[in-house]
This record gives C-alpha cells, structure tokens and sequence, in this order.
C-alpha cells in the first residue's frame, strides 16, 4: 500500500497558517449585524466591552478585514498540537472498495480532544493582554471547558466553568480534567447567580441547558471585576480562530496537489464546520475555485435543515444580542436520548448566511446510523471518534459510497473533530442496542417557533 | 520561541523503521532462558506453540539475531498512528528555568492511549498469518486489552480479554472501547475458567489481579481450538516490537544533530523502557555511545530497586514458564491505594539483565509526586499523561532542575507513553488531596519473596 501520498499530511512548522482568514470580508451580502436585545440596533464594540474582551469584540464585528495576524504567543502554542494531521483514510476507503479518495482533517490530538483549543487560547490570550483576572464560560459535554482550562493554565488565568449540571453528574471525568488543569467548575444552574436562583426556583430539580449557563456565566462576568465572559462556538470570532483548520487543510492539500470535491463538516454551532469550510468558501466567494460542501447536523436538532432563518436569542436568559441565525427557537431541547452532541439550538450566523447564499448545502442525520458509522470508522483507522464528529464520517462514508456506484474518484474531504473518550456512556448505549432515534415532530417545532422574538 | 528544533520532530514515513532490534543480539551475557516450570530446563519453541503463536515464539527464544524485518502490514498500520512525535518541551524547560533541553517520545496519540498497540498489532498480524480463530489476554487498566482489541479488529481476529474484576468495574469505559472494537470482555476471575472457578472458590469476593488473569486468559487460550495466548509486556518478544520507540527517537534525534545525555522511561513490566532503551543500550553495547540511562519505577511495586534477581513465576496460577527477573515475589499485589499503574510483581527478563550489567540505573518514586510532576507537566505542555508516563516525568523535572543547580545544557529525552484520559478516578483523588502514598515494609516484602520457587 505504498504511495505517493503519505498516510498523514503534516505541514513543517514554518508552513503554518500566520493569519487566520475572516471569510465574512468576501462576502457581498455579509451576514445580518447582531442586535442591542433593548435597542434592537446593531451593537456597538463599546455595547460589547462589559462582556467580552475589547480585541475580541472588534474581532466580533468586523467584516471587512480578510486576514488577521495571528500573534506570535498564540503561535508557540499552536505549535504544541498543530499542525494537524490531514489524514488519507487508505484502511477506509479499502474497507468500502470506493474509488474516492477520502482524507480527514484530524483535530483530536490535543487533551481538550477537540478542536476547540483553538479558539480557546486566542480568547485567552486576549483577556490576558488585556490585563484580565480571568474568564468565565459554560460548557455542555465539556470540551469547552477543558480547552478553555487548558488555554487559561497556560496564561496563568482564572477560569470559571458553568457545567451543564446533567452533564457535570455524567461526565464527572471531564470536570475531574478541567479541575487537574487549576478550572472553577460549577454545576448549572447554581445557587451563585441570581439567573440561577431563578431558574432553580421556577424549575425545582432541573439538570439545566447549555443556553442557561450561557447565562449564568455572562451574568458571572459582569457582575465581577476583571472578569470578561467567552464562549466556544456561533461567534464570528470563534469562526476566525478556527479558521485555522480550513487553512492547514488548503495548504496540505497542495502540498500533494490534490483538488478537493466535496467538504463535510458536522454542525452544532458552527465551530469547527465554519472554521473548516470559511477558506474553502473563500475560494467560491472569489470565483477562484468551486467545492460541494456539506454540513451534517442531528436529525434530533435540525436548525439548518428544518429551521426558521430569523433573529434569536442566543441563551434562554435573554442577556446576550440577537442574531440572525438558522434557529429552532431559543426554547428548543433536543431530547434526552440525543447521546450526539451538536444540541445548540441555533448556527452561527456566518454558516447561516452561507448556507442561504447557497454555498453549502446541509444533512441531518439519526445518531444509530451516525454511531454505526463511527464504528465502522474506529475498527479500520484506529480512531476513536467524538460521537459529533461521527455526524461528518457518516456522510463522508455516504459520499464515497455514491462513487462506488458511479466509478469516480472524487476527493472527499471532512472534518474529525475530536475523539470520543469522554462519550463511552453513549457508546456503551450503542452497544448495548439500546440506543433511541429521536425526530422532532413539525408540531413539536412549530411550538418552539414561537418562542422567536417578533424582530 | 522560533528555533531550529521544531516543537514536534516527525520523520518522513519513508524515515520509520523497516526492522525491529533484538538487543539481546548484541548482548555478551544474555538474559536466563525461560524455564518449563515442569522439567526446569529451558524451554524450547515447541514448548511454547500450544500457547503462543509459532512466529512469537520463535522470536521469544531468538537472542541472536539483532534484525528481525517489519513485516509490510504492520508497517501499513503503523502509519495510521506512527511515527510518534519526538517532542521539544519548550513550555516546561521555560517553566522550570532550566538549561537543559527536554525531548519526549509522546505514544498517546492514538486510541489505545498508549505505546502499547505497536506490540498488539504484531502480535495480531502473526496471529492470523498463522490461521488462528482469534487470541486470548488480560487487562490490568485495559491500555493493552483497548490495544490489541484495535489490532484483532484491523485483521478480523476474535479476541477474548480477561480483564481484573476491579478495572472491569471501575473502567466500564475502557471495557466500552473494547468492546466497540469487538472484543469479548469478561471480569477475571471468571466462571468460565477452570482455574478462575478455583480462585473464586478459595477467595470468594476477590475483585482480581493480573496474574490471576493472565492464568485465565492462558487456559482459554489452550482449551479453545484455533486460539492462542498473547501478553503485552514483560515477554523478550514484545521488547522486540516495541524498539520501534527507540529506534524512531534515535531517528529523530539524529535528524536534528542531537545527542541524549540521558534517557527515562518508566518502568513496569518493561515494555515500554525495553522499547524506549534497548538501541540506545545497544549503542553502549557496541561501544559506539554512552548514555545515563534511568528506570522509573512506583516506590509501591519496587522490582528493581528493593526486588531480588531470581527465577519466579509470570503468573498467580503458575501456568506460564519461569523467568529470571527482578521480581518482589509472585504472591505480591500492590496496596489498592496506589493508583499509578506500573503494577506487575517482576520486570522483563532483558531489562532485568541489563540492569544487573549496570547498563541502567533505578529509581522509584512516590505516587503523590508522580501526580504533582503530571500536573506541573499538563498545564505547561498540554497533554493530560498517563500515571504511569508521569513516572519518567516525574525524573526528567528532577534531573532538568539538577543542571539548572549545574548550568548543564543536557540533553533528557524521556518516554511519554500514553494519555490519562480513563484515569480520572485517581486524577480526582489528587485533586481532592486524598492520595496517599505507600511504600511496602521490608517485612512485607520478605513475606511475598517466601514465595520465590526453589530454582
């Protein structure tokens, strides 16, 4: 099985990515500006300053500067897990008999698991420029968490973590890592908010929701001094940093002279699959080259395929600016047997407006098929995956499989964004069979509709 | 921070070893034959073929021949995991303000967690080549049942781990990879064994130990047709496979014009010190170089530093052939405090030789220590380590902050052989300051040494 191409692509060093790239500067019609929720005008950095860092809230709102340096300190801890591999999946493609060649840009390498460090140390690192004590945030499945932990160690920060309770009594190994590297971890809702106490007064025994710490943690940065709040995905910002992935994955690319067609990204908020795809629709944007890009969501939180494309709230507490986004309605829960992640009830507006342009088309995706394609994935190339990165295997495999049928050797490219070590209660359902598909009813959705504010 | 060393040294793959390196080969004094424990004389590979396969027991007895080739599907597998990164650690020789320079072999890096898949997937390939059904182990923290249930996976092989009753249900995660890799799992000491029936009879409510599942998993092996047995550790075989570390550290080190002054694993049974060190041992045995080579060890299972050096059993049930180790006696178990791993009663008769030659020095060390070492190393370098990894970490700050006393710019390359992602009970205990450390009695080990056989 000798070839040209390498197993695994790495980039040197000096072949790494100085910039990150704002893929909001090529687009004519730029996504919708995010709202004041008392003004209902665009917000201003200054709105921004109480809340987030004063770099990162102009990172926020520009949308005209294609590139942004990427400071040399955020570099040298780069260096530390990137490049990333982009992966040629031989094992797998012999395992289908497809003649598609299928590579997989690996973000997993990392001890948060994920590909969330990269976004989390810029965000660190701002906060600490900017003189900072420290940050607060919340985290649903923890990767968030731990990489914002990870992030904050380094830069010798304070970290507060709003854990999903649900998930702080399910996943106790993930806030035992966050804790290991010096992290606050609170259960959310808590008794340490006033947006907690409300809640917890309203729904006695609630195990919370990710748009609940979002509040509580918001509300724990404002309410201390030299505490800014930061989160992980939806942002423009967070786009931006992981920018990083889709450049890597362009430049390894070339290296081999390899033309990708298609692109597949998994999506919750829009993290990874933004910042994965941005340089490649960059490229349409431009006119410069043309890709078929996929993003893969839940069938059980569907807000590209079956979502209002509208203003929102961000977080149920209603604290954070409104944005025009792909949104199941700030009220929607997916259900409690969706093991899967990818549980936000909106996308970040950039993806959002993509998505509406046409550049990227969507899937969603019951998560029985999506751990059965993670399976067949773990047992030929030896990765274990994050059940949301799955979403991305699950369709790439359906994509290699449609060549298989029609004889071409398209170049599929996706996303692996993380590994899945901190998920075997899911996979431990899935092998015992007892695992539930679960889809929203049009009836169920049409309720949570109507929870979008009349914007 | 730029710098000729990049962060991460990663050969080419046309750079990866084509052979393994049989130190024994080069050794003038070889290590003591392994005994039938019935005749007490040397075994022979006829011996041996009820039990292991006819290849690895071929190469088990081989202290002869210093090449044996990578066989070409092995070499395919290692590429979807290897080469491992030899990494600079920059962050932590700042943080400790020392001049030395700090390199590790980091073999987390894929789903076993742990160095020990490149011995798994040897053992597999030789497995099927020889037309077996399928193999039979044990699993102490199950880094070495999750591997080699990756490697049966990868050739179709049926695999049955016997894992120690206590891991079983203190990991049921660990236990969920396996088995999301096919493996069968079953809690040792069984039922469905006869020797297992024997110990369940004689200590009812034992929870288990290695040697007990190690008897299990042999007589599995020998009472099914089409089955044999495979350890992943302490054998001359595994040691063989595992060079594969050391020779890719040796690589990568070369590439760069760096000469280790000293070199540190940790040591258990041996299989990952035995890999790390065997080419640089065998550079000291030609003469060609010289190295201060260090063994890491918990201060709570001392073979090397308080053990004595004789024949013992491998196994509780006295099944397997008698080897000439550093052993405390087969009848010792570790307090269950100590949660670092690293527990196994002798050391691989290689190591055990070349420490008698001087060719190694010893060293253990407190498991509080280990911890606070692991931690130190997390928040600076970002990877979460093993317990076990953190043994050599642990020796590497120490001997860093000797040449900064010194002002040497030495050169420590130490072993990093695996993550601590399913070790977060015992992250929590440290977190929690309820670790405690336990060093056995001179009495208590005079008690287990009554159990050396007569040889």
């Amino acid at each position: 099985m000798e070839n040209k191409i390498p197993y695994k692509i790495y980039l040197e060093e000096s072949e790494m990515p100085q910039q990150w790239y704002n893929v909001r500067a090529d687009m004519k019609k730029k996504p919708a500006p995010i709202l004041n929720p008392d003004t209902l005008k665009p917000v201003t950095v200054e709105e921004l300053e109480p809340i987030f860092c004063t770099e990162l809230a102009k990172q926020e709102l520009d949308d005209t500067t294609p590139y942004f340096d990427i400071p040399e300190e955020i570099r040298s801890f780069y260096k530390m897990y990137r490049p990333s591999p982009l992966v040629r999946a031989y094992c797998l493609e012999k395992k289908l008999g497809t003649p598609a060649h299928i590579y997989y840009k690996f973000e997993g390498n990392n001890t948060s698991g994920s590909h969330k460090l990269n976004s989390a140390i810029a965000q660190a690192y701002y906060a600490k420029k900017q003189g900072l004590k420290g940050v607060t945030t919340e985290t649903g499945a923890g990767q968030w968490g731990t990489a914002l932990s990870m992030a904050c160690s380094y830069f010798d920060l304070d970290c507060q973590v709003y854990m999903v309770k649900c998930s702080y009594e399910q996943k106790p190994f993930r806030r035992e890592v966050m804790r290991t590297y010096g992290a606050k971890v609170t259960p959310s809702p808590s008794m340490s908010t006033e947006i907690g106490k409300k809640i917890n007064a309203e729904f006695p025994g609630t195990t919370g929701s990710l748009g609940c710490a979002i509040s509580e943690a918001v509300e724990a940065a404002t309410t201390q001094e030299g505490y800014r709040y930061v989160l992980g995905s939806v942002l423009s910002q967070v786009l931006l940093h992981q920018s990083v992935i889709g450049l890597e994955t362009i430049a390894a690319l070339k290296k081999y002279d390899i033309k990708a067609d298609t692109v597949i990204g998994c999506a919750g908020g829009g993290s990874n699959l933004g910042g994965l795809i941005s340089p490649f629709a960059g490229e349409m944007l431009r006119g410069e080259n043309d890709y078929k890009i996929i993003a893969v969501e839940p069938a059980s939180c569907p807000s590209l395929t079956r979502g209002k494309y509208a203003y929102d709230f961000c977080d149920t507490g209603k604290v954070c600016p409104l944005a025009k986004m792909y949104t199941l309605g700030s009220g929607f829960i997916p259900s409690a047997n969706h093991a899967g992640g990818l549980r936000y009830h909106g996308m970040s507006s950039v993806v959002s407006e993509l998505y509406d342009q046409g550049l990227l088309e969507a899937r969603s995706v019951e998560q029985t098929s999506v751990f059965e394609a993670a399976q067949q994935f773990a047992r030929v190339e030896g990765i274990l995956p994050a059940p949301e990165s799955s979403h991305a295997i699950k369709v790439a495999i359906d994509e290699a499989l449609k060549c298989k049928e029609t004889g071409e050797e398209k170049n599929i490219v996706f996303g692996l964004t993380g590994t899945g070590y901190f998920d075997m209660v899911a996979y431990q359902k899935f092998n015992d069979g007892e695992m539930n598909d679960y889809i929203p009813t049009d009836e169920e959705l049409e309720k949570s509709f109507a929870s979008l504010p009349n914007v």
